[in-house]
């Protein structure tokens, strides 16, 4: 089984460090007929880009994807497509004193003792910056379920920065755009702005929560019992950088209630369908989907590099301390908004196809 | 990809139904060699099996595994291990109700919807009965493991039940085995078993939340950047039924800290093995194992079934109410605590399996 | 990856051994709905029996097939089906000899220097009666197909005993059910019982090939590169006991011609789908069926348990000789028919729900 | 389950077009620390690269390999290793013909039946311009092979051009590289010569047998009963493009053999290792090897390309006529040598990797 590859039907195999000539997707099982253009990729590239503001790293990316096989007269084949990014603004120099010694909350120890050899250059594999191939693989998917399920909408905020969490009665996709934090919340997002000026120009960093709303997905999605949607979206967000908790609907917070608190009653809604008096399970019952909003969130840990000095040791085991000095991100759970959209698209795709390679369609009707 | 499957090189395959004449589960990839007599299993099973006191359900199964194929003269053989438990009492009488209604929090639903048949005794396949497949395929990982990693240990406790925590200055493991919520806190486990007891005779339910701990894991399991440890660990812990949360070491309040109160700094060790002053990264860096602990946390929802009658609608669509009156558990939380540690086993063997067969051994000496 | 189980989508994992307790096979992937009871399995296992006829094993099992999952009220549910069949008639002290000396052409030696421990008994894992599991799955596999593709049929049956073909021109699909061969030649199958009863008195053996033909397949089943129907089918054929080569249409004899011998033409036929001239390609192009028949055959080395010593060494690394004395076929490539067609059936299957899943029904109509 | 991938733990994932920008092999799952720079790739592409004399096609392709990632200062990482490879001599004007009609014995027709859009341009994804994707790999694969199993030797050569065979007494692996069609026998060579001329002259084409052998492959590799390694290699030959038959040892010949004349009896030899009077096996018993020769055949068809005019339809299922105008190669069989010893070495290696996984290190040992 391989390492760098994710989904059943619907495969990603990223590969490619922070600092070699270019990374990319090899997006595999496709379905033929989609519509499909590089702008149609770029587009979600270029939301997760970094350097767009001052809150993400300075680096300047173009970010610019080429699609190199599987697409042809705009319109995918089946075959596997390749999608491509060249690194253009690789300033190794940065990163030379990371050869020889270990940054703490960083990978650079464990790779160093799993493999004995390891592109230290920003990161190399373990770099955040591999999450753009994701993005691009989530384009991809994107197009796809624009096809299968045209209802399905995937839309991912943060909905808590450090201890400031939103506030929920004020929530409003639409301001999502308006503010460099993808937060939903007009309030909150000038009081963040204050808050992370600070942090950044102290040099230190913060964590974040992001939360990924799937609306119109079909009932009937995911399987018994470790292909469950929810165990699917699990493994898709704690793959994310710096990712440390994963949530369903409730999540954690599941385990305070009681049974009657938690029962998401059934009713049958006026166009046939089932409805629920509320959606403590996240859309997601016995891994299979409801029809209801799938909910998921997952917690982002402070960026690592900062500029506060931290003890660690040497390659040789000598006691040292460090301060990294890279470009980096006061809160990288910024620019982890596009990315578990993106991981969303592609597990609901995925999905999509298993389901429709086992069932066909949906066979039990209600009423 | 099988849905009933998890593992990459150690593949635990189970099957079976609540109230089908048995459940299973087919081990492959074991390495031959492994010391395995039915006792090292059912050791587990035990631990888990339902009906040992009030605050579990009061079905009676003996839960008793037959090895059947990849075993011989007390050793593993490398070829596939069949493990099979006898279902023996199914009151099938107590689900005639389920069939045409369906529960809310429970997988019902969801079946009917994707499969249009379902085995609606018990719950069928997703009835919390499959997990005894687990713990079993977890007892042929603990045996392999003794022989692989000899100093690994795996501890599962509950530290959260409903709004109860634990207070982890009085956290002592040797607590877990004496008393029936498997709580490593005596003074915990006293002020619980009054609170489940007021909630039992209410027909009331209430969640939990489940710590795994595996110690002396060694440095360098896991891979970038599907195959990370955590990445697997949240799908493992995800699959189990009921869980709605996944958290590694710091978890979801990892969001909250800044980065330099996240950083585990590193120091070297007077074994000439690195030390962390901290363990917030749950022993997994860039989704390989540090060698610290390995952390993990989950969240169970209340039991779904409950005394308390709830709004549902029937199979043609009619509006009506469901009262569950089955043998269940107040708390299922209790009877994760031995699945979410074999669910830890199996990852840590599989990644065991998969470090070797890519590197080798550690390759990257510190000092 | 398991080293046990086959098929991407439609899955299945045999297990068990000659003489433990019991073997079988655990089916994931099938989808729901199909009408599914044990004599529809047992059909196909009856007919792979041993000890039928005196050209076959006198071993005498049942070979009763138990359904232990995933089917309720005699359809399936789209969960795993365990199929389990208990040994009965395990003659362990035949084999006593075998546990000290590796007999030549057997996996005896090869077992024992890669794992360091075998189950001699009846050969273990490595017997030929692990196909009855793939047997019991392929009839799983056929109920499926009746219901996906209703016009698909497979027949196997044998085309060559050691060195005596059949001649197509008699070929005749009625008579393969009325000789003990499953030889489509009524000719052959007289003169072959001569031949046969020869070598069997004479404590010899010989190879076989089989032939496999799937009528009906649809167009458009297999995919690009590495997931080609005849790759799945090359492979599903090899991994039989005992095979050593395997040939698509036209198959090695395709080095002979040339480029004009072997285009089959093409045409349209009157019912809207087009026709060729030929099947050299045996049904398949680009590795996706073309609609034609698809052919498949396979050659069957002659057993290795014979009646005539053969030099061997044992454990110790000592020089010997091994006579076999336990019960065999003098030609286990009769055997092979029924296996060869279970195989065919798992395969289309497995391609018929990939199918489905990435592209939903065949896109491309011709005229 | 991935359909551009083959592989286990050495993971291979092709991908790109005939005429598509590029064409290349994603990699994944290469231990670390192996020694890999471009020319190390290079030179066996090279061996397969087109237009090197007048019997392979005029396309004048450099097929120059770039390593995008998963190599570091010379050594891999044990990430994910890009090749890419640019196509720069496509004359798409050559194939706008076969836009429209389905050329015989290509996979024109079923392409356009299963995904009803198709990359017609020199045959796009199933063009044998792939195998250069998995010839890049395969160079990999040796260097990884050269760390862990230093003796192991892969070699291929034609044993079958058409009618004519080789003279085995004659075979000279010397020979190998002084010809154009990688045949060990001089005489052969000559003869092959004209034969060849003849038939590129007059626009046909011919078929070819290829053999690849494996020298000094530990005992031990592969696996019961879906892992065997004569499964896994009959997969890889099969999913070549043309090939039509794919045999182990003696193949499709063992059908003919009595038990007595198929035994490789087995001896001591004087290093202490098993060795065996002949090698019918192909140096496979019961899916493992046994330090023999690992021996494999696989017939390739005729060019399916050729002058003379062949019956077809059109798209609209109009019936006409097609001759293939492009740049072909009057046997494809040629360039299929070093096609199927990049596979020979990639699933070696694949073997090696998953049995250190699963064992370590062989655990029995004979004496």
């Amino acid at each position: 089984m391989s390492f760098n590859t994710f989904g059943r039907m619907f495969r990603v195999s990223t590969w490619g460090e922070s600092h070699g000539p270019a990374l990319g997707a090899t997006v595999d099982g496709c379905p033929p007929g989609v519509l499909l253009e590089p702008a149609m990729i770029q587009h979600w590239l270029d939301k997760r880009k970094p350097g767009q503001n001052k809150y993400t790293t300075q680096r300047r990316e173009a970010d610019e994807v080429e699609i190199l096989s599987g697409v042809f007269e705009g319109q995918t084949t089946g075959t596997p497509i390749q999608l491509m990014i060249r690194n253009t603004d690789q300033r190794s120099k940065d990163y030379s004193e990371i050869s020889s010694k270990f940054r703490p909350g960083h990978a650079d120890i464990t790779y160093w003792q799993k493999y004995g050899i390891r592109d230290y250059r920003g990161g190399g594999r373990s770099s955040a910056r591999e999450t753009a191939a994701r993005v691009a693989a989530g384009g991809v998917a994107r197009q796809a379920i624009k096809a299968l399920a045209p209802g399905c909408r995937i839309t991912g905020y943060m909905v808590q920065m450090g201890p400031h969490g939103i506030d929920r009665t004020r929530l409003d996709l639409d301001e999502i755009a308006r503010n460099p934090f993808w937060v939903p919340d007009a309030t909150a997002a000038e009081a963040w702005a204050g808050y992370l000026d600070g942090l950044r120009k102290s040099g230190s960093s913060v964590g974040a929560v992001i939360e990924v709303v799937a609306q119109g997905v079909p009932a009937g999605l995911g399987a018994p019992v470790y292909g469950k949607l929810d165990t699917d979206l699990a493994a898709a967000m704690m793959s994310i950088n710096a990712v440390k908790g994963v949530e369903i609907g409730e999540g954690m917070a599941a385990a305070t209630l009681t049974g009657e608190a938690n029962a998401d009653e059934i009713f049958m809604g006026n166009d046939g369908e089932p409805v629920f008096s509320s959606n403590h399970a996240g859309g997601i019952l016995g891994g299979i989907s409801t029809g209801q909003d799938v909910v998921v969130r997952f917690a982002v840990k402070p960026t690592s590099s900062i500029l506060k000095p931290r003890k660690t040791i040497t390659k040789s085991g000598a006691a040292t301390e460090i301060v990294t000095k890279g470009r980096h991100d006061p809160c990288v759970g910024i620019r982890a908004v596009p990315v578990g959209e993106a991981m969303m698209a592609c597990v609901i795709l995925d999905h999509l196809l298993l389901h429709r390679g086992q069932i066909g369609e949906n066979r039990g009707k209600i009423g």
